[in-house]
């Protein structure tokens, strides 16, 4: 069995970022969106928890408790019986989904809610088995959604028994990306714990066999190409250019100092990185397409997209050398927008964050998110999706292998009209919607498409240059919300007196 | 951690049956009454298959598989999307439940339908690790409704990708007493897989503060109390008359005698193992409360507990000896309806079975099922419920502790009204109806009762000396089978042209 020690999980990140011929991985990294919050402006006042959860809820002989970390924020709350929105934590410390979750704070008021962030295990401060959780395959053992879902679960449970006044209060679950799917799992598996669920750009359905492999990356590409004449052409030609100039040794230095490369690049494999590094900034870029200046990933100017392309608008005669120009005029509009930056470093596509190991645990074993490319219906090279190198991959890092259809019989894939009160939103330059749901499946399961909008833009704090439709995305989610707790009262009044 | 080989095994039988003061074990063993069928007129003809299951579906680190047995009977399917019946397997033996069920034989004609009975994991041939699946907590960890709920959805799964014309074939789910749970919980946890569910005699409601306690042998009590002349009340005062006559060597002496005993009564811990056993004869006979001759726990004559009651009814002013005298032949109805047995058993009262020791372990940590009497309300000396203790005697015996409100938050407890197309019938003489669903919850969350009927009697095959209540009970799940198909077939021309 491996064993995941600090030194091994900085070397396997590498290995991820820089050398891993599996691009599923790499675009699973949604998460790293969440960061500290944008609005100075607005105070954010909570308290923090810890519950005592079973490090196993689906076994017996592991009886162990850990310590699951929960924010409440109630200074909203109208008690006996206020709602309470419910953040179903994903992939990251809590803090941040809470900082960056805006929507819940500004709808607390309007609802008289109390607000509820509840870390997922694994991640943050909740590490069932402290600074071993990662040790090796034996400790990530309970790193399922399954065990996070029954957290939310008995921890929801807990709330509503011990909090005075909230015995009746209906639960709303939010989240965002893979947080979104738990809260739709969540009200899919727990009906009578949250009364429904708002997944915002949440891919409940980039799983095996339910979407073609290449939407994600057709996203992208769409993306750039309404950005700026000539922008998702050129980045395909780029490719080809960056292998013609890169067969010199005199290119490659070239491309290094071009690209003000912290490492210059000397072989081909430093090219195979280097081109990864410049596919996932493009995708990047593309999950923070935000219509206003912002902080996640990296600092970025209000559609960072159109900026990038203002400098891939070449037309078809510009040499190799020319090309790779603005393609480095581009990255560097991600990378070095406040100009702090005095090299490029390739390893990486944003600032350090807690939860990649873990993320690529779950991608290796339940949340397996097939992705292609094909070069012609997307601007990357082409690539097909391969499983059984996929699997031998997290073979090889983790000790366990990847089951692919599970979360399809587990969750139900498209069929889940039987489900109720969940709200699928999703951002039209989100790469990531290409995996949601689109379309109304029943009257209380509904999609709300945002086509100016990227990584669950709804999600966010509003803001002076939120399009219209990001919106009336969030006025509408608020109307959604007061009806499930409307329901949720008066199935209260009808069903109390006639229970036997 | 405690070795479970076959000696201990048998202890450990003989410890549940004869010492044990927990109550609710020794009533928990609902599954016995499957046997070899009544009805040696009606042929019964299928193939046997096995299927490679993950022993864990919840982990990543036990990827090993097992052979899960499952029966198939598709003389009368109809191909392509003819309905399938999927009976999910309890705690015994799948070929019991296959012969005993003779409801889905009868039903399968009507809807042109195929017929599956899947064996429950840890039962019959279906063992995660072979002969040592009993060994110790460990091997046993994989035995759990969910990881069960598990092997079914997967194995539906494959069944409609694998047998040609099954693609679209509506399955409805198909249980009794605790299968009956496990066909509901099925519906509410996997409404992808199955459109609809008949939980026959399914006590879904026997959980920690669902119900009372003593709900169950009130039921009992009134079974006896409606069946005879003073019946209930000579069988409470019997109790006493045994304390009494077991004071002296020869009064202990006279009882063995009276009551043809194997092993001569001869302390204290004997007289309590007589009682026990005694009480679950008076449980065994409610739930076998069929109105024709039947073998199921043992052979019986037509609605058995009037025959015990006949000599029951005796007057208040008998002497202890008379009482015991009538108890004496009233239980002999129970062992010895043939005249077959020379002597009685009393760490007995069925004929083995399979399945035992693995519902031991099931109500060890799940199926934690509280049971209590109060001698008032119920035919039983005074005996609280006593968590501690039974939580004490699992970890003991197993080395694992029962966690009583997981099932409450896992299945929803009461509040599940937000699930749909799931029949719970019940039988007004069977003792498990006190925690099973007897009031419609919505048009869809239905209960069928059957005053006439014991332990799943609908589930049985037909039989001239059936009451209108079962007649119409069978009936009207019928017809609530040929409606989820209709809308499984409606739903399914509905939604094919729209998905995108």
């Amino acid at each position: 069995m491996e064993v995941l020690n600090k030194a091994a999980a900085k070397c396997i990140l590498w290995v991820f970022f820089s050398c891993l011929h599996v691009i599923a991985l790499r675009s699973q990294l949604f998460s790293r969106l969440h960061r500290s919050p944008d609005r100075d402006d607005v105070l954010i006042s909570y308290k923090t928890f810890y519950f005592d959860q079973k490090i196993d809820h689906f076994g017996f002989i592991e009886d162990g408790t850990f310590r699951q970390r929960y924010l409440i924020a109630d200074k909203h709350w109208k008690q006996p019986g206020g709602p309470i929105l419910f953040y179903t934590g994903n992939e990251g410390d809590i803090t941040w989904f809470c900082n960056n979750t805006g929507f819940m704070w500004e709808t607390a008021e309007k609802l008289d809610a109390m607000l509820v962030f509840a870390e997922h295990r694994y991640y943050g401060d909740s590490l069932p088995f402290g600074q071993e959780s990662y040790n090796d395959s034996k400790h990530l053992n309970y790193l399922t959604s399954e065990q996070a879902l029954a957290d939310f679960a008995v921890l929801i449970q807990n709330l509503k028994t011990t909090l005075p006044g909230a015995q009746h209060s209906p639960v709303i679950a939010v989240g965002g990306s893979y947080g979104g799917m738990l809260s739709a799992w969540l009200r899919m598996k727990y009906p009578h714990i949250v009364v429904g669920a708002l997944a915002s750009s949440a891919p409940i359905w980039q799983f095996t066999g339910l979407v073609p492999c290449g939407d994600f990356y057709k996203v992208v590409t769409q993306d750039f190409a309404r950005s700026g004449h000539n922008c998702d052409s050129n980045i395909r030609k780029s490719w080809k250019a960056i292998k013609n100039v890169s067969s010199t040794v005199s290119g490659l230095q070239w491309l290094s100092e071009e690209f003000s490369l912290c490492s210059p690049l000397k072989n081909k494999n430093n090219i195979f990185s280097f081109k990864r590094w410049l596919q996932e900034t493009w995708v990047n870029l593309a999950m923070v397409d935000y219509p206003y200046e912002a902080n996640f990933l990296q600092p970025l100017p209000p559609w960072p997209i159109q900026v990038v392309c203002k400098y891939l608008a070449l037309d078809s005669t510009v040499s190799d050398y020319q090309l790779l120009h603005g393609v480095s005029k581009a990255v560097k509009v991600y990378y070095n927008y406040t100009g702090s930056s005095s090299c490029l470093n390739t390893s990486q596509t944003a600032t350090g964050s807690l939860g990649f190991l873990g993320w690529y645990y779950q991608a290796c074993t339940e949340m397996v998110m097939p992705m292609c490319t094909d070069g012609v219906h997307d601007m990357f090279e082409f690539e097909e999706w391969n499983f059984q190198a996929f699997s031998d991959e997290c073979n090889s890092i983790f000790g366990v292998r990847p089951r692919s259809e599970w979360v399809g019989t587990v969750y139900g894939g498209k069929d889940i009209a039987s489900h109720s009160n969940i709200i699928f939103s999703n951002g039209g330059l989100d790469p990531w919607s290409a995996g949601g749901v689109s379309y109304n499946i029943t009257d209380s399961l509904v999609s709300i498409m945002i086509p100016e909008g990227a990584h669950h833009l709804d999600l966010r704090y509003s803001n002076d240059h939120d399009p219209p439709s990001v919106k009336a995305a969030r006025s509408l989610e608020v109307i959604y919300f007061q009806e499930w707790i409307r329901q949720s009262k008066k199935k209260c009044q009808l069903h109390r007196p006639s229970s036997p």
